[in-house]
């Protein structure tokens, strides 16, 4: 069984999404670590890529994350790999998300920690990112992924990206990797009963972190063409400091002055529950309220 | 560990608050049990009655409470107890909820079977209550306990008062046993800013079941005289049925009419994290949510 004391996520993004032996082989790498789980895994044939989600202490994520670099350093080979989703490497992107019992200092030490063993063991360059980085033109994965795998031997003769661990160049077929820690992202989206794109937009621009809304806010506005309706789809990256409530208050809010309604609001995925407690707390206006009230987290602490 | 996979609260109420070694050794008795947690346990002198929580297995909770009844079989008389609070027994009330993996069906069996062994190892009658009865007149613990343990020869003495299970008269030391099954009580407090008791007495009365308002509600209105507010105060006795949020909108809503706006609320001890999170489905308008999405749920049944 798990120690409930001390939980760290992390979501390794692999760039092989269409040899599902491959994929399987490295799932089995990871399930192989004694005191991890393997929540989730998986696979986009058009992005060719895959997703993993596994839980442990720091020790075992960490065991477990370099038996993946292993298989995938050995399985891929990013001179032939072809699809959708941008990419620098075999193992793309491994965030560490505390959950509990863990701070994010514990994540970002943990993700320098594997980001030298990584450089140290497959000779594969590392750029830390978000939290585990100091340097703010170097916390955004998009403006680290930017030129990808095949620009990588240009943009890494830079000095201003010199990785953080490892060689000056990507390794010839596992490229470089972007190793960091984070809160966890909540994929929320709010449908609107109304077919108009123009309002899914402004509703979007109006509450994202790039154009002047929420700080942990990522929003753009969608139509759902099948359903005649438009989404205002986001991906929350701190709901402690930017809370669900509040974000789907001022969507409902901005599209009132157009007289629009939500017609309902979708989480994608996992969602950690205090993230919804926290809207409940909110809206039955709960003082003095704390987690150890909740019976399930008593029992996992008892 | 406990097994996430079948898991049964038990609340059992026993008469003695006072003698604190006393309640310290049936604590004790019930943390014996291996595989069996005592999340709690609280006494209170003036009512004289201690409550115990508990939680595990059926078999471990049966063999717990078992050993409550055997403790506080040999050191509690309730020809010499004196206390504020209804009771009948030495082991007053003992309810099973059903938490995790198991139905009603499976507590209300498990009721049965405590209750028969009660009777037979120790000579105390029990009645059985809540969904355990099937007899619509000894469902309600107030109608069981009307009388208390001073009134209980004559009561059973009347053929409609007969016991589920043991002799036709109460034990000479320690009295009866009211065993049953329920589903987890949420003690939920609406606050009104106001010092209007008349206001929270008619919203209590216009929700609660007894007078004609949502089936799983008990509430009064009483002042909370030192902060100059009154309240509403409620017990939910089945959260699925009648969700928090309905109650809150309800009593808000009726608040209103006298002009009056809910200042907060508050949760009293425990309280299921289903019970928040359909609140915060509720708010958000969640469509297609799952409990399965919820990261802690997860681990748990990884």
């Amino acid at each position: 069984m798990l120690h409930a004391s001390m939980l760290i996520e992390c979501i390794p993004n692999v760039s092989e999404g269409r040899r599902l032996d491959v994929v399987s082989r490295m799932a089995d790498a990871i399930r192989a670590v004694p005191g991890v789980r393997l929540l989730d895994h998986s696979s986009d044939a058009s992005h060719n890529r895959s997703v993993f989600t596994l839980v442990g202490d720091a020790a075992g994520v960490e065991q477990a994350v370099l038996a993946l670099y292993e298989r995938a350093a050995a399985d891929i080979d990013l001179r032939t790999h072809r699809g959708e989703h941008p990419r620098i490497g075999a193992v793309d992107v491994v965030p560490f998300v505390p959950i509990e019992g863990v701070t994010m200092a514990d994540c970002v030490a943990l993700a320098k920690k594997v980001g030298g063993a990584v450089a140290e063991r497959f000779g594969i360059p590392v750029f830390l990112y978000e939290e585990a980085s100091a340097n703010p033109a170097r916390k955004n994965l998009e403006d680290i992924r930017r030129g990808e795998f095949e620009g990588l031997v240009e943009k890494m003769a830079k000095p201003e990206w010199a990785p953080d661990f490892g060689p000056r160049a990507p390794h010839p077929s596992a490229g470089a990797s972007v190793i960091g820690a984070r809160m966890p992202l909540i994929a929320y989206n709010i449908n609107l009963a109304t077919d108009r794109l123009d309002v899914a937009k402004k509703i979007a621009a109006a509450i994202r972190h790039s154009s002047g809304g929420y700080r942990f806010v990522k929003a753009m506005g969608i139509a759902l063409a099948d359903r005649g309706i438009v989404q205002v789809s986001m991906n929350l990256t701190n709901y402690e400091k930017t809370p669900m409530h509040r974000v789907f208050e001022t969507v409902a809010r901005e599209a009132a002055r157009y007289g629009v309604a939500v017609l309902e609001s979708e989480i994608v995925g996992l969602v950690p529950s205090a993230a919804l407690t926290s809207a409940a707390e909110f809206y039955l206006q709960l003082e003095g309220f704390n987690a150890n009230q909740v019976l399930e987290n008593r029992l996992r602490n008892a």
